[in-house]
């Protein structure tokens, strides 16, 4: 019988972008679970239910994290709300999928960390790049060995747009909001230690940037264990759309993971070959991600067997997001 | 206010894969529809609602035809009912999408057309690769004269295995199960009248489609009225997926339309440059035009717009395909 | 010791485009030869040693013909003068490469191999596509079974600019002095005897060529013995440049070759993903193939193998260039 | 007249591979030049006569620096003969061409320049990556503004095999020999001064790399003098073939130089799509740029205008690939 198992009861908490992605997927696509109730401070209920049906909503994060049917808290809220948020959450004895960053200080992350283990509450962090497609399949070729011992990765993400000043005043900087992912991928592709990250960047395009205190261009060379390299070269503003590639070389082959382009048209005409522009736009290019990530998650706390992002996995890349920052501003790689 | 129009009411029949795959689309991302009743003689209503929350459901069509609160069928049965539930449809004035081919018979085709148009019941079938993202883009590009005037089209369309023999038997054939796609789509780009057809087909690879009457490789030439031409190339089998490509060449240009493959990861090793295989199977190629297909056809009906797949493009693509099968066993081209 | 044969000694006739280019290989790249006189009735002594050097030059193509040193002659003359210079040549004992087509008529051609033949005279004829680096990896993967049976193969030879009238009043017309090359082609690949051809061909994009009797478009349907088919499409004109694609579809894999390409970047910016023009001239394009194809006959005529044209081909190429023009004129497929 | 300008007299000292490729380049190809004579301790005049035909051979280079009529040398012999060669060239005030590098000490290839500048006599390094064409192509659009201010150039120099340990013990090391190319590259594409260069190094592959006092492995972070970074990849063993990209980032798009394959096919059988390797040599791959290479050095000798490389150029490499070892020995970024 299917129904063995019953469904894992989710409250959702933040209506924005992302929060809007993950309820859809969990409403029609994640199976085995069930939307208990979602909240958000601003949105009208009225609003709400017309647009997602009759799922319970509230206007107070309070009645879902004290509602005793409540078995996971999926927190999509600004960063700034996360460690309150998090800790009722541990309080309340939720399972919690959280956006990232979880904070933007090293030690609040490590605690709340901490928190969590020992309440035997599981926690996850939205890195949701290790779940697309194109870089799982990476990620099974290399450690299926088919392209031998790896030597060196290279790691290209680029932004269509700089984000709003606002948003960069809030975001952490560049290297905890945005080559956080990277560092990430680095880890997950390579699955070795980190041993010197060297950190090079600058803003090139847009002054404002500069006045919040943040870069908007950025290199990163990284040494693992084994002497084997990565590095990753960032930008705020790529003006032909979202560039997320990925070569891996090692010594019984190379893998390349190119763009995800907007359709598979090809124009000649007396100018050239022309192909459509990479996907411009995180939500797209990431949905299977996002869907991927939440299916995994759910997975995972329903089987009782590991989360696919652990606590080391957190912990490393705010770690070396933070080694970033420190590099760039003495200049020398730093040693971890 | 978003609730003026009252949301469509939708009956569907038959709960196949491509019932299946409709019914998922009108329940989550479908908008202004609301099912209201499922029917599919085998299914138990026990299974049905475990798979699809608590939609009504029936073994018996009939419940969903005489439902005064329905405002569409959606028909996904075998092609032998679509006569008798078309007509009852007819008779209860629904509106109705049944998927292709109306009728294996070009006069029950046109017959019952003729029908739904004097009854003013909107009838559409499902010719879905014009909803197909890439080949609407292409589309749209000659339609804008980015190529200039259209000289040749070339349409392959591979299979990657070979339907099972009971299939074949009941299917109408090569040219009307399958190619009726193909001369749809150079329609659909060309948006010309088609005055001459030669086909040439046999079976190259599996000798009980002959034993069946078919065959399962097909190459036809169309002339337009223009002088222009298109190739179509078909094949029930290709080791390496299901192919879907078109090339359109005009005085100003070209554009190819490849195909969708698996993933863009590209392996470099010792033995070559490698990438990986088409989608391959028409479920997965085609999912999204599946979606725009039922998207359009509702928000059709509920606008009064025209639409999307007119009788004439019914007729017109049958009518080729009965002329396909005229000209292969004449095996001269055959004047339209 | 590398001396014991003795090298070729080479008469060339002729110093238009084609002449000049075969002349600029059998000094510098083919091997064991030696040109030992030039022919052409218009250049001036003087110019031609200046460009190449101190080789014995005349305006009388009767020098080279009578002279008991040379070996063979190489014919680069207009089509016209073919017959009388190829008959010389015979009655001289001269092994003979003579660039396309031998003869506008058919019996002429005929004739002419013959006479070759009783006299013992080697004689090969310009199908120079058999010996581009691409076409030959194709058609040695098909020899060598990469993709199984071939079941299908599609050949697309579209011109960049049409040709002059003048040139056109005199070439034959499009399918013997165009297509040709595509049917010789389709015999290289699929080595099997043609047992029905389609032609289709109409005037597209420039009225004069109609005036001349000729066609700029065309499209060309073959039968091979086996049910196998081909599909040749043509054009005088293509804005994008030289297209010269192949694909040729078995029951075990496809093969497609692609265009040759001016350079490798590839531009990204606001518009799209651009990539250079195919080389747009069937000298720069084809320039590998015309130096491979003078070492292949040289090294026949020395080494008394096979000529890698035979007879046959040059019958076959040109008996389905007339049965095209046949079937376009009568509007039906001609059987061979 | 053509002959007004008299044909530059060449001289050409060594003939190993990159000799007789120059060689056969400048008898054949490239125009306005005439090759005097040759010299090679080790060949035999007989053997040189029977592949080159009669030009005037000696087995000592004497004969070639001391013959008045000879204008220009082309130094083609291992580097520790490079400093007696080009300084009795010097004496004999013969213009100069000399393979990579000018010497193994820093100190030398100032010295040397400075001498040939002193005494008029041109001297120019084959730095030939400058002249192939697709980097040419990348260049040339970089200047033109085409994807406006650079930010980021990615270079990818992998080698397919490892050469002899005999070859590596003297080649001064995988900077000084390999990666040399591609720090001329970054200077070519960017044209800007280089402020700081960190590299990362280690033998991955080759056990007996290491016990020669060199890598196999490189990676090198270039920081120009307005911000923009060049990081440059290097293996001394891709199993794939001799790996040869470039990607440039610049504010208003991207450029990206891909390999040159060995042909355009592509296969499609049941595990994938596959394509042919990158050109797994450099002679191949370098064909054009070296024939392009020595039609500039001839044309900037006979015109007077200066040397498409410079003594900057050959100074600015060298300078780089002594820091770069720094960087290295150091494990620190080295400021220039």
């Amino acid at each position: 019988m299917m129904n063995k198992k019953k469904s894992l009861q989710i409250g959702l908490i933040g209506l924005g972008r992302m929060g809007r992605t993950h309820l859809r997927h969990l409403i029609s696509q994640v199976k085995g679970v069930n939307v208990a109730a979602v909240a958000d401070l601003v949105c009208r209920k009225e609003d709400f239910n017309n647009e997602f049906g009759e799922i319970p909503f509230f206007n107070d994060a309070q009645k879902i994290l004290e509602n005793p049917r409540i078995d996971v808290v999926v927190i999509t809220t600004p960063t700034s709300t996360h460690k309150p948020l998090v800790e009722k959450a541990i309080h309340y004895r939720k399972h919690i999928f959280c956006e990232k960053p979880l904070d933007l200080s090293l030690e609040v992350t490590e605690e709340l960390l901490n928190k969590a283990a020992s309440a035997g509450v599981k926690l996850m962090l939205g890195f949701n790049r290790r779940f697309d497609p194109d870089f799982m399949q990476a990620q099974q070729s290399v450690a299926a060995g088919k392209i031998g011992r790896i030597q060196i990765i290279k790691i290209t993400n680029r932004d269509p747009t700089i984000p709003s000043i606002e948003f960069i005043k809030t975001s952490g900087g560049m290297f905890m909001d945005f080559s956080i992912h990277d560092l990430d991928m680095a880890r997950f592709i390579m699955n070795k230690k980190i041993v010197e990250i060297y950190a090079k960047g600058l803003v090139f395009m847009d002054k404002s940037v500069e006045e919040a205190g943040d870069i908007d261009t950025a290199l990163i060379t990284l040494t693992f264990e084994d002497g084997s390299y990565a590095v990753i070269d960032n930008s705020r503003k790529a003006v032909y759309g979202y560039d997320q590639r990925l070569e891996i070389f090692g010594d019984e082959g190379m893998i390349l993971v190119d763009n995800n382009l907007y359709h598979q048209n090809i124009l000649y005409d007396k100018n050239g070959i022309h192909k459509a522009l990479p996907l411009n736009n995180f939500m797209a290019r990431f949905e299977r991600s996002y869907l991927k990530e939440m299916q995994l998650f759910t997975e995972a706390i329903q089987s009782g067997l590991p989360l696919p992002v652990s606590h080391e996995d957190i912990m490393a890349a705010t770690t070396l997001a933070y080694a970033a920052q420190k590099s760039l501003q003495s200049g020398m790689p730093v040693k971890l």
